[in-house]
């Protein structure tokens, strides 16, 4: 055990303690600018995830304030930018849209109530440094639920980009939603190369250009309101109310909360995966790391934040941490300033967001889910693992076409049952000796050596419940098949444990392998292995030996009749 | 692809046409005699476990016929012995409780449905060829649920054992019950000696002894009648229709179906995995084979025989199965020749247990049952392995806290989610050399020689989506640590498969390193782990080597910087 001292514990639970020692006007300076270029991002995008989430515009700038001041404080990562994000969100308007009426104030209540759920099983989870449930998503699993969430996402948004269904738009509004897609669409792909033939430098260039949602929605207001969209019948974002976020209390309905558990479970594990995930793929690029169970934490935090000041479920924001590491950020004192420019936006521009038409901001939505979308993961985990593939598969078919949760579930449930139905049916391979060595491989792959009175297999799994009938049927059937077999050696290289159900089922091999007048023989068991059987009376009933490598078993046998 | 006849394949199925070929004069000696002894065990088994599962005790002598003509047909095993088991008829009165009457008509055909859907469910596993599945259930799960089953069963037995509760026993009947269990117990531990004092040899004592029961129920009879039992309130088994097997046809009725589809599955698998284990061990004994697959078809026809003559669910006994394999059975010709003895005493001995009481099968199964409890598992398991301790534990206490079907979907829940557990933790080891060898061993367990510029890793488990973050958490954790480090080599000789997830978690600690001015090697990775990473583009990306042996690849790495 290395001593602590408290103050590790202290600094390893408080971040901020770390880096707010060495601070300096230099990181301050990149800081500072990281924090103003996310803050132009997370406007437009904290509204339109607002609306997405079936919430009021400003719930997605008060979800933006005080839960990115937690994080900055307990966060392990130094440039996560925490937030509305766009699926949470969309998975936050379809458990909250069942147990309250959009729009309504216990709509809001419930969403708060979400959060305030999902704040404290993060914590919780935290707590009991439960940080590795998080992996029992897998990658095709959560790559297929968020490409099927984009999907779901950008198919919401059409009614409101053009006004209406295809076949009944309302004309403004859907001008003014595909101008606002046409212009954020080219924004994306021609800013920067038009940036850098101006003269920017490309990292200029690029942080600019992350500005161009801003400049859309602030062009989108103008043309609004020159142009009279509201007497046109255009859906505008209308009376924001000017304002500090306010104090708002979750529900305390023990049947509500009931209800609310599962969802808001899987809300935070989502949420907690994405989020690690950009962490840790950016830390590693300055050589830092982060702590998961901290990250559960600091989450949980921002969460319970979100619950007490008017905001909604938020987790790292996948595009909007890249920007900040990009930006520069050097310390969560950038997620300071992006809190403290919200604020003001909050407090100073809502007035201006009047005549923003809602369908700019739906094109918001459609164009920053586009990048969620993955379609080189079906194509790629096709090739490489059928079972992946088919967990994949059923994740993104139930979340179209049952639900979100419903798909995460089948999902995750999927690849379990492949996971144990694999390990169930392991490689088995009776392995000889390679003429004038003392390898031994598989006889299937290579011209090796046998013996008649002796077979040896090899057992490429670890033994347990699922899967230790299949080495009784394989030595089971081999028996029956070759009346010259005297010994079986079972071959441990690739055997990291045995339970207990795999130690009854080697007991009744062995037990079987006496009565019809044969041994079983060990070679080359693990370390770890061999002190668990040594706990067990296995080793002192076996009816052969256990060798330390299996070419002195096959030595000792060679001449054994 | 070995070319198959048409016989094979009928032989395969119809396993009957094997031994039917050879069958001799001899060999019908042996089955008869071993046909005898399994009737006299059975005529008192079949009442007592129809009366266990709520039905008359008719109901036992038809389940005890026709499902053994099938199995003979069909079975693999040459010497099983299917039948009413206590376990499942346990089980079968649970689940039928739950939706009839005890002894109401309803009731019956409710068993007859429960009996044809777990053998549709059988035969559909057996053509899926899903013999496998059975394998979930882990030894020391199916221990403890037997195990508390049998708790329950003798419990349950308490109250027709002294003809009401503790404090409100029948004098009369309470006198029967403890004396035909005083008998029971005495027979089975000292009739088997007092046989071999007589001067009879070892097995004819054996076999004789087994008929004990059988003659504590004609004693019972003639002391019930002799005594006037009825007169004295004694509950009898009383009139028992005489006759063949009725034609019955299960309920056809959706919503039943449906909720006893679950229930179904469980009596299917708890009874499959307990004839398949006693199936095997018999005849390994001889060196002969069973085919799982052919056993739940087998299995599968005796449970829909047993629905339409007017049985309840079958499986293959274990005490019975052993009795057979002891006297000498030598084919599925012994079975013919029980269902022959049970037809019999149907038609000729019912009016002879109109005066048997009801205590004394209640003993009979109190007997019975106790050689199913186990408690010495507990002791070997909590020694040997924790997790396999908690997974009995839970399905002992739910199984007696709560229910049957419950305790047995905790227990597999908890063992699957353990096993999960467990490898989600992979054992990684750092590895160097064994000073003048080609050896790589732990550095914590050997005094080996490393690099300060490599890292070298063995981690020994599969690599897949729940452990593949652990790997990266370890990676990262050393990078941050050593400044020096430059090159980190995987040695892949324990991962059997890596799949899709931790094939990104590759390429994730690959780029990360590459990020920091690390390289990333592999050494060792088996052949077929090998033939995927091909199928991807991981090796063309990879910022190290792969090499084939470990001590390559630390040789290369020796000097490089």
């Amino acid at each position: 055990m290395i001593s602590q001292r408290p103050g590790d514990r202290l600094r390893r639970h408080l971040p901020i303690l770390d880096w707010a020692r060495g601070y300096d006007r230099h990181t301050l300076a990149s800081d500072a600018l990281a924090g103003l270029i996310v803050t132009l991002m997370l406007v437009p995008q904290s509204l339109a995830y607002a609306l997405l989430a079936g919430l009021p515009p400003e719930a997605g700038l008060y979800a933006s304030v005080v839960p990115l001041v937690v994080y900055a404080l307990l966060g392990s990562s130094r440039v996560l930018a925490v937030g509305p994000v766009a699926v949470v969100s969309m998975m936050t308007a379809a458990v909250v849209g069942e147990h309250a009426a959009a729009g309504s104030a216990h709509y809001l209540a419930v969403a708060l109530t979400l959060a305030f759920l999902s704040g404290a099983l993060l914590l919780l989870m935290g707590l009991l440094r439960l940080g590795l449930i998080a992996q029992f998503l897998s990658h095709p699993v959560i790559s297929g639920f968020i490409t099927a969430s984009a999907l779901l996402i950008a198919a919401s948004q059409l009614v409101p980009l053009l006004g209406g269904d295809f076949d009944a738009l309302h004309g403004p509004t859907a001008a003014i939603g595909l101008a606002s897609l046409a212009l954020l669409l080219a924004m994306r792909f021609w800013a920067k190369p038009g940036l850098l033939r101006l003269g920017l430098s490309p990292r200029s260039a690029e942080l600019l250009a992350r500005a161009g949602p801003a400049l859309v929605i602030l062009l989108a207001v103008l043309a609004a309101w020159s142009f009279g969209a509201k007497a046109a019948g255009v859906a505008l974002v209308g009376a924001v109310p000017q304002g500090l976020p306010p104090l708002t209390v979750p529900l305390w309905d023990p049947a509500l909360l009931k209800d609310l558990f599962f969802p808001a479970l899987l809300i935070s594990i989502v949420g907690f995966v994405e989020s690690v995930s950009v962490g840790q793929t950016l830390a590693a690029k300055r050589r830092q790391r982060i702590d998961p169970d901290q990250e559960l934490l600091a989450l949980g935090g921002s969460n319970l934040a979100a619950a007490f000041s008017g905001g909604f479920p938020v987790t790292g924001g996948f595009a909007r941490s890249v920007v900040q590491f990009d930006a520069g950020a050097q310390t969560q004192a950038a997620s300071l300033f992006t809190a403290a420019g919200i604020l003001l936006a909050g407090v100073a521009l809502t007035p201006a967001l009047y005549h923003l038409p809602k369908a700019t901001l739906a094109a918001t939505i459609v164009v920053a889910v586009l990048s969620l979308i993955d379609l080189r993961i079906v194509q790629s985990t096709w090739r490489y693992a059928k079972s992946d593939f088919l967990a994949l598969l059923a994740t993104v078919i139930v979340t179209l076409g049952i639900g979100v949760e419903e798909g995460l579930v089948a999902g995750v449930t999927l690849s379990l049952l492949l996971h144990l139905w694999r390990s169930s049916r392991p490689h088995i391979a009776e392995v000889g000796q390679v003429p004038g060595t003392e390898h031994y491989r598989n006889i299937e792959r290579h011209a090796v050596l046998t013996l008649p009175q002796v077979l040896a297999l090899r057992v490429d799994e670890s033994l347990f419940f699922a899967n230790a009938r299949a080495l009784e049927d394989r030595i089971n059937a081999a028996v029956a098949e070759r009346p010259a077999l005297r010994h079986v050696v079972l071959l441990g290289s690739a055997i990291n444990a045995i339970d207990a159900s795999a130690l009854d089922s080697l007991r009744a091999i062995d037990q079987r392998l006496k009565d019809g007048g044969l041994r079983l023989h060990l070679s080359e068991i693990k370390g770890p292995v061999m002190d668990r059987l040594q706990r067990s009376d296995f080793l002192e009933q076996l009816s052969g030996q256990v060798f330390l490598s299996h070419h002195q078993a096959i030595s000792a046998l060679k001449n054994a009749i």
